[in-house]
């Protein structure tokens, strides 16, 4: 199975992203919900959280491994690797300044992410080495839209002001493309692009990310034999509330079952 | 020693209400900011914590707890007390509970808290239990308030709208006192009161809390002997970032040296 990890439910939208390209596979989904955010926490615990949630997901049947979320994605995949070299790592981070240096004209990318994936200054080292210093990344941490967009404020005038707020200092600096870079961010998409102008291209990382996973099965037959087609997914949290379970169906945009396991000491 | 814990740093305004109350005495916070915030999470999960807090205070030193977080004392405290039958445990919903009902004239009591707060149904009723049935508790989860105060937003148009909204049922009803339900409110009191009208009497839970030990220390002339007095405190988090230094100085008003400890698997 294809393995899946995520601070909470906000990878559900890269499961979205995965249903429309890779629909044949079965996902393994672990949500570290009792845990989360993980956005505001340091490299640290986010790299102990990381390896945790892998072991759990191998342990379960997973053979590779996505880290859908932005913030441990940049603390951790990296470690990740060294740490389990058998084990196929799909970070976020990769993908999309992949997708923003394609998508740019002028070089200046747009960021807008957790505190911990701002402060990891992964995407800007990244955008720096993959366009041979042509692209550079400006970026802005936005800690209150994970709140909002759990609280189902998705379109409230307080949601849209922030957003304004959020993107200011990037319309300033005249990036042409902005890179979504949390899981959450998706159900923001046409309020950022509201804010920050139709002239500049959104870049979903989930987006980025699922078709990297697509890209590698269809360049990889060995491991899109491995894995199965059954097409049985399954979902799993570290903690479970009625609260959770709304915002599972409002990211995914259909009702799941999570199961909740038992995590941590 | 006191041991106090809370879900992270919000604990620090008990911190500050202990200060002017019983401030000859030493204390030992623990914040668990690995894990914050508690107000999300599941009351099975808030029990864990609690237990796991408790153990790590016991274990270095603290005689008697106070669980500072409003979310973790209405999940845990009565359970704690029957799992650690020699200590004495200071939760904070009674302590509030009973300043609510001193206060108020018409029976008509606000909550403002978080999710889980909320959800424990303990407010509504203790004060239904401590005035006999004359004091009723209409409460509003606030969800968005944790991650403003710590972004440190106590001033913005944003906080002023979103608070002005979630006061605006317990207006409808006719509340003549608010109870601040969360450790992070007391930095939001202002505002509270100013949308919620001068006429509505505002109890802290952090001052209540503070000033229950204090009232158990002055009857209990055994604790208070055996408690130190060399009036050092320390404070220990499971996670350490710059911001939690600076929602630190903001809610104790003063620099603490926050001490990372390892904690959890």
């Amino acid at each position: 199975m294809i393995g899946i990890f995520d601070s909470g439910i906000g990878g559900l939208t890269v499961v979205k992203a995965f249903r429309e390209l890779v629909a044949e596979y079965s996902l393994l989904y672990f949500g570290d919900t009792a845990r989360m955010p993980y956005g505001t926490k340091s490299s640290e615990t986010l790299l102990r959280y990381a390896r945790q949630n892998t072991e759990w997901l191998l342990a379960h049947g997973a053979q590779m491994i996505v880290v859908a979320c932005n913030s441990a994605s940049a603390a951790a995949t990296v470690q990740l690797r060294k740490a389990f070299p058998d084990v196929p790592f799909f970070g976020v981070v990769t993908p999309a300044v992949e997708a923003a240096i394609a998508a740019t004209k002028n070089g200046r990318i747009g960021l807008v992410g957790t505190r911990a994936t701002v402060a990891s200054g992964m995407y800007e080292s990244y955008a720096e080495k993959l366009s041979g210093g042509k692209a550079k990344v400006v970026s802005v941490a936005c800690p209150l839209l994970v709140p909002l967009v759990e609280e189902g404020w998705l379109d409230s005038g307080e949601t849209k002001r922030i957003i304004r707020k959020y993107v200011h200092p990037l319309r300033a600096k005249g990036v042409d493309t902005l890179v979504l870079g949390c899981t959450h961010y998706p159900l923001l998409k046409s309020l950022f692009q509201q804010k920050i102008g139709n002239g500049v291209a959104l870049v979903d990382s989930a987006e980025a990310q699922a078709a990297s996973v697509a890209h590698f099965l269809n360049n990889h037959p060995e491991w899109e034999k491995k894995l199965s087609k059954k097409k049985k997914d399954a979902f799993y949290v570290s903690d479970l509330t009625p609260q959770f379970q709304k915002t599972a169906l409002r990211l995914l945009g259909e009702s799941v079952t999570l199961h909740k396991v038992d995590f941590g000491k």
